[in-house]
């Protein structure tokens, strides 16, 4: 009996409609069409209990605010049961696994945009993952009011913020952006595409990417 | 204007039926008649969030099993909260804390009891405490059949469990025990009382410990 390669554990990355969703499930139809076994999966969630994390915690309302430490633990909390319960086990049988988002966007989101000790974020992510990280992660980088027009299924916007809220957002997500950069320019497990390149442009990437992790 | 000084932060560990609770309030009851501004609160709990992180999480049943990490994570989420937005502010407007059960349950349940890496323990007790310590751990500490037998409102046990689940059970709380020890053999701030006695005897001991604490 020969044991199954392990699969290959790739994360989709990048800001609010950049993309991400259409394309996770594009390269699960192109893999699945050269006989590869695929999941997709997302975080934070991902199993029951990682659900429950992000539903009745994450995006609940409470009673009283919860503490930056609080929500990072819980996201971390996830994202163990997540690996261990789902994706780990997956790997281990060959199946290639699609993530929704992974570490990087805690980094991203709570560290860059939110001013989170980022020391303390890789102090969870080395308890939790160990040395595990993705074998690929495919940033999708595009300006922020290209994916915010997308989300909101509306045209591109002036990019002229108006209220206060409104260029906080901006700032904040500009921080996003600035730090899934220097991500992928700090680790060489990223490829960045240009998410405002039609997607046919962008998948013919892709399928060149994915061809390139099936190489043994 | 003369500020506070800071309260006393107090934690009450031991095996199940020991007389924590008893005690913590008998503490509570003792500094509330000595004009001292005292809060009574539990781990893990004592906020809302943390409240729901116990009921929710870490005490409810899921349709997969939690592993291990996730669980640790939860409890110190939990804490984390509970720390932040009920412990430390009473401790600096000068209320003294009794909490029932804190970190070094955690140590002796899941470390010791259970087997998780105590390095990993270590290291989110110090990413959610940083330095912070209780001025003083009373622990209460009894043979198990003690504790178990008033637990359960029973008379104390011969001591010899017959079936294998109770020699297991019993197994885990000796390693539980044991770890409360070491932990008081090695900490300065643990004051070790024998939960054997007289309810008296122990209040009267912790009359003395509570005097000592007041002297500035
Ligand atoms: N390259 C593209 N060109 C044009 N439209 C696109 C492109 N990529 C995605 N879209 C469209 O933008 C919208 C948002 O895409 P999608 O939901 O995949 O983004 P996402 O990154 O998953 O967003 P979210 O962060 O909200 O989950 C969808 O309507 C999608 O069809
Ligand atoms: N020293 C003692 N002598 C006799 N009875 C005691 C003593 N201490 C506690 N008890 C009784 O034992 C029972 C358990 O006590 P208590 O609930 O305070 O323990 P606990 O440590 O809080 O238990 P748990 O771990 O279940 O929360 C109660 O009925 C209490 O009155
Ligand atoms: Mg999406
Ligand atoms: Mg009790």
């Amino acid at each position: 009996m020969t044991s199954n390669p392990r699969g290959k554990f790739i994360t989709f990355e990048g800001g609010e409609g950049v993309g991400k969703s259409t394309n996770i499930h594009w390269c699960s139809d192109w893999l699945t069409a050269q006989n590869i076994d695929v999941i997709v999966t997302r975080e934070p969630g991902g199993t029951p209990i990682a659900e429950l994390i992000r539903n009745k915690l994450l995006k609940a309302h409470h009673a009283e605010p919860m503490v930056p430490m609080a929500e990072l633990l819980l996201m971390f909390a996830a994202r163990a049961q997540h690996l261990e319960a789902v994706i780990l086990p997956a790997l281990s049988q060959g199946t290639w696994v699609l993530c929704d988002r992974f570490t990087d966007s805690t980094i991203a989101y709570q560290g860059f945009g939110r001013g989170l000790d980022l020391s303390s974020i890789e102090t969870l992510k080395t308890l939790v993952q160990g040395t595990l990280e993705p074998d690929c992660t495919l940033l999708l980088d595009a300006p922020i009011e290209v994916g915010m027009a997308r989300a909101h299924g509306r045209s591109v916007a002036t990019g002229e913020a108006t209220d206060r809220f409104e260029i906080e957002q901006l700032a904040f997500f500009e921080r996003v952006r600035d730090g899934f950069q220097t991500l992928a320019a700090t680790h060489s497990r990223f490829v960045t595409l240009d998410a405002t390149q039609t997607l046919d442009d962008i998948q013919a990437e892709l399928a060149i990417r994915l061809n390139l992790l099936r190489a043994p």
